[in-house]
């Protein structure tokens, strides 16, 4: 066959071990977190038919679907997000029992013009409670997103929580009628943290025509410091006669009095400005920010979504839900150092004094594993020096090594890369010098 | 939006919460194996430009691979299997450190006429060590194999070993030359256990023209008994003349030698009809069996192949891998109870007395995941009665109660919803009653 380059395509990623080790391990950390809650883990497929994908993310959703024709000349497409394949199942099993938590971590394939921190293949993660009404699920999912976080050990994060309803109040009160004008404004304010106040106030006046004194009000509306219950309760009294602006400000008041109650105060605050640019949120919205590191953007979001579900299946069915951003949340750690990329995968690096003496030494990393000390074992045998060199430019910090001596008297010789010291130690007391080992 | 179907292409599958936890865990497990012997994750885009692809498959493979034109007019096609991806980062990442250790575990798709366990979506879980071309690497590889099965707990399972070389040299022996009747021979060989040896010998015969009498000795040579490297001496008798047959005989012994010097004598066994059809093997080949239990058919498989990762990069780069049959496995542990499919998620569900109880059993409920005990928490209060059949009908065995008065008293009732049995627990001893509810 005629030798191609090799080469990938633009928007596509390989992960090597360096990173994709540590986001395993933060992957694998969500989903333990997910778990506790009672969410199980779903799988759905990487190609759809067309006509399920199809309507679900707009007219440019519809043009960013990797679809095409197969072979037996079915119309199909790729995984676009989650929900929609969420809504599918749904449809297809009436039986589950609600209210329902999964959680499903897969990639998603969108053809967007590739850019910084935009690709065509990312993952998604999201976990989600389906066929609960109460503002109850809202609280659990919040919990869900902060114990990810939690687990994760981020020092110092908020999650910005807002309700929809009181978004339509607010457009009540300042007087933008109609759905399109209300998203349209919806759209600009949610661009706020990136562009500023300024151009997002032309951007409404451009938009939607409203007056100088009507966006001032709802500036002033939305930038109110919201510190507790009472201050929602002023706000209410400024949106008497929006009766969905007073049922958001009468929801979102008790989703923080339980979030209180469940000793999640401090780590919750409410910002009237977040806004969200999908449009099937129904009440509670949030975002999550890195207190000190807000450039990052939100690292999670979510809310609730109670018109959606109903897709497939028909049946009105509640649903709020947990996303997070993976990529994201892995590059702040990265830099933060909370998360650090390493080279070598296991422990140690076990040396070969001979090629005759692998069978032993293999046997040895054997009950090392038990011990749960990950080994390397060298495959050839040469200088030690040069044993030790690779050993170091593959990342590791400590050395093994059990020549026919050490064997005998059953010891194992331990070479910290780092300082260049070496201990000799029994192989019997592994337990403590394996957790040496495990500790760096 | 018209209201469509909800549905799933044929030969694709939902995995849902019930399934897919335990194929987590057990691939979970696997991965944990991998990395204690230093290979480290790699991922790799589920799309390729197709000429990366094209060819690599046979002119089968390049009909069966899902390609399309995406909307830039590349001509892109669906990762197929992890091999050539694996060739293609090596191709792109000279400066890698070898020899180099790398698992991956994700899904191909095939567009295979779907039937009884063939699916055009899959998984695939392939570990390689690239780079290393003494025999010592094929040992390396297959103790991975064997540790994966240890660490799945399966109680009786043999590695049936052979090289490819050796089969050459019986090739020789009997008098069958050219490369495309080998491999007609080979494929014929390699349906021994499916098909019998009565419908084997009838393909060779026709396929390749060979004597009844050379017929019979080839079935004789790969019927032979090896209980040792003695054996595979006196083979080595009969193969004087096949230089590659020796070359062949003495790896495998040196291979033997090995393996039963770091403890895996008993795992592993010389099967001489071992031929793999897959037509890059270049010496070591072997399949794994359940004893007792081969009905299955081979669960975890692998060789060596020194002429397949120089693809795209043009150096020679020898190679040896282990690719475990995941789906295979795990329908094979579901059977025989080694893993139990399980539909709740968390260890314990705790109830609800009144919706005002909810901020604090969610406080208390995140005490309990500090502790590793996993709780779902109920969302609507209502008869306790129902709360304990849906807590059944999800599969818990466990029910958490706890009202204002228990809470006075730093207590919580724990409820055995097998037995109907109830104790009264203080939460403090969290460490004991936690151990008991995970425990079942």
């Amino acid at each position: 066959m005629a030798r191609v380059e090799a080469r990938i395509l633009k928007g596509f990623r390989d992960y090597l071990p360096e990173v994709e080790g540590p986001r395993q391990r933060m992957l694998t950390a969500v989903k333990g977190v997910f778990e506790s809650f009672g969410y199980g883990p779903l799988q759905t497929p990487a190609l759809e038919y067309s006509d399920i994908l199809l309507g679900k993310y707009g007219d440019e959703g519809d043009k960013l679907l990797y679809r095409f024709m197969d072979n037996g000349e079915r119309d199909i497409a790729m995984r676009y997000d989650l929900t929609v394949p969420l809504a599918r199942v749904i449809g297809m099993h009436q039986d589950l029992v609600m209210p329902w938590r999964r959680y499903q971590v897969a990639p998603v394939w969108r053809a967007e013009k590739p850019g910084k921190g935009r690709f065509r293949e990312f993952m998604q993660c999201d976990a989600d409670l389906v066929g609960e009404p109460s503002v109850r699920g809202d609280a659990e999912i919040m919990m869900v997103g902060l114990g990810v976080l939690a687990a994760l050990e981020v020092p110092s994060f908020v999650m910005r929580v807002n309700d929809r309803r009181i978004l339509d109040g607010v457009l009540d009160v300042v007087g933008v009628g109609g759905r399109d004008a209300r998203m349209s404004v919806l759209r600009a304010i949610d661009k706020l943290p990136k562009v500023g106040p300024d151009e997002v106030r032309s951007e409404i006046k451009a938009g939607v025509g409203l007056s100088d004194e009507a966006i001032s009000r709802l500036f002033d509306l939305l930038g109110r410091n919201i510190g507790g219950r009472e201050d929602l309760a002023t706000l209410g009294a400024e949106l008497v006669g929006s009766e969905v602006g007073l049922a958001g400000v009468a929801g979102l008041s008790e989703l923080l009095s339980i979030l209180e109650g469940a000793g999640f105060g401090a780590q919750v605050a409410v910002d009237l400005s977040i806004a969200r640019g999908l449009d099937y949120y129904t009440s509670t919205i949030y975002e999550t920010f890195l207190v000190g590191h807000e450039s990052y953007g939100s690292v999670m979001s979510g809310g609730r979504y109670d018109t959606l579900m109903d897709m497939f299946s028909g049946k009105a069915m509640p649903a709020v839900g947990v996303s997070l951003g993976v990529d994201r949340l892995l590059s702040a750690l990265l830099d933060l150092g909370l998360v650090t990329a390493r080279k070598a995968t296991a422990d140690a690096f076990f040396c070969l004094f001979s090629a005759e003496d692998y069978p032993a030494v293999a046997a040895l990393a054997r009950e090392l594993r038990k011990a749960d000390v990950k080994v390397e074992v060298a495959l050839s045998a040469g200088k030690l020096g040069k044993q030790f060199q690779l050993a170091t430019k593959k990342g590791f910090r400590w050395a093994l090594l059990q020549g026919a001596d050490e064997r005998a008297r059953g010891e194992v010789v331990l070479k910290n890369l780092e300082t260049g010291t070496q201990d000799v130690v029994a192989v019997a007391n592994v337990a403590e010098w394996g957790a040496r080992v495990r500790g760096g």
